[in-house]
C-alpha cells in the first residue's frame, strides 16, 4: 500500500507552522515521522471549533508540553 | 463545527491496544485528547505497508519512547 493511501502526501505538508501556543484548542494531532518524502517530523493540529489544520513546530518547548500533556491524559 | 466532522468520534474508537511494540511499521500516528465523548487519550498509528490503524496505549513506556522518537526528528 502506497503512503498516499495511507494519507500520507508524498511530500512535505507544512510550509510554516504556528507559533503561538494554541494547546487549549487542539482536538487531536497527527504525528508524520520523517520519511523518505519529507525529511522533517511532521506535526499537524486540527482545531476544536474550525476544523482548522494547523502544523505545529516539532522543536517549539510548548508543542512538546502539548504531547507529553495529551499523552499523561490530563483534562485541558 | 462538531466533533465528529474533525473526524473526531463521539465515542472512544480503541477497544484494545497493541502490546507488541510496533514503532518501525507506523507511518502516522494521531493523538486525540480525552475529550467530553472519551476519557482516555487515544492513540491511533496507522501502519505503513497494510494501512491497517492500531491503537496504541499511553501508558506503555514502548508508545512514549515512539512518540519520543518522532518528536525528535531522528530518523528510524
Amino acid at each position: 500500500m502506497s503512503l498516499r493511501s495511507l494519507g500520507v502526501e508524498l511530500h512535505c505538508r507544512c510550509i510554516q507552522t504556528e507559533s503561538k501556543p494554541i494547546g487549549r484548542h487542539i482536538a487531536k494531532v497527527e504525528l508524520i515521522p520523517a520519511n523518505s518524502h519529507c525529511e522533517d517530523t511532521e506535526i499537524i493540529a486540527t482545531l476544536k471549533k474550525t476544523g482548522q489544520e494547523v502544523c505545529l513546530d516539532p522543536e517549539a518547548p510548548w508543542v512538546k508540553k502539548v504531547i507529553q500533556k495529551i499523552m499523561s491524559n490530563r483534562r485541558r
